[in-house]
């Protein structure tokens, strides 16, 4: 399957809130410029980022079951905050739904909240342009703007720091595929 | 094997530093302490905690050779600093030295640095007593130290956040245990 970047918009679009659509398009911006930047591919950059949120608003026991029957979808998640799950359920119903067939996008959208042991230059740019797209506004997103600048591991590195520590000063669960992604790159 | 708290504490002497030494002794008093209080088996503790840092200045060649040989110490331990190689290599080396063969005091020593998924009372303890020892002081020592008194699990879900937040913040790694451990406790 073939998909533009207007195209993957206008299929999320009716899937999510204004404020999260137009998120998405910040996302699908960031994405760009540092594919640009990083010399990764800018047409999958854009789709990858135009879809990343698609299940975001899915049922929660939908995205439930989906992770119990099929074998694809890690069981662990189920372990874990509901919010973890759009990523790689959101993946999987787009290769169902629109036939999305590039293991790289998907791979991209599946990671994107998580981050994984082994990413691709990517699944680095979609994590990170959904952490510093310009409407995000947190303790330390600064910093990791300007460093994505220079430095994409580095970059990603300051992310998961960042979303390791409020997690755990928070009091809640840190998911795997997290703490994996975050060693890798030290 | 059979073995005094007098017994371990001689054992162990000799490949101790002073200082070290002197920590022993205080993990012993504390780990004593916080088994007559959650009500785990003192003698087990008493040994346990006198033997953990054994293997803390072996020579670091030394426990990777046992750690790439023996199929029970696990490899991955040698993608991570070695500082967190002495608890489990400790152990093995205890049951192959003086036969050294209570699962419960070998889960302990080996787990005392990191922590582990399934952690039982007496692991619990030792991690805590190691981390609470009044000769220990850095920032927030003194909340675990208060909350050991009341809550053995937050107090051991406390000093992981800390360990993982100091580890993070340094760029360290952060051995996969460490964050089983802290995810068991929430």
């Amino acid at each position: 399957m073939e998909i533009s970047r207007e195209q993957a918009l206008q299929y999320v679009k009716p899937h999510l809130k204004a404020s999260r659509f137009d998120h998405t398009v910040r996302v699908v911006d960031q994405a760009v410029e540092l594919a640009k930047q990083y010399k990764v591919d800018i047409d999958k950059a854009e789709v990858a980022a135009a879809l990343h949120d698609y299940a975001k608003y899915k049922d929660v026991d939908e995205m439930k079951r989906w992770i119990v029957q099929d074998r694809r979808l890690p069981k662990d998640l189920l372990d874990y905050h509901h919010e973890l799950w759009h990523g790689p359920v959101g993946a999987f119903m787009l290769e169902k739904e629109i036939g999305l067939d590039d293991v790289d996008i998907i791979s991209a959208i599946s990671s994107h909240t998580t981050g994984k042991k082994h990413m691709s230059k990517l699944d680095k740019i979609i994590f990170l342009a959904d952490y510093i797209e310009p409407g995000r506004d947190f303790p330390g997103v600064d910093e990791v703007r300007q460093k994505a600048e220079s430095d994409l591991d580095e970059a990603c590195r300051m992310a998961l720091k960042n979303t390791i520590v409020f997690l755990v000063e928070k009091g809640r669960t840190v998911y795997p595929d997290t703490f994996h992604a975050y060693n890798a790159f030290i």
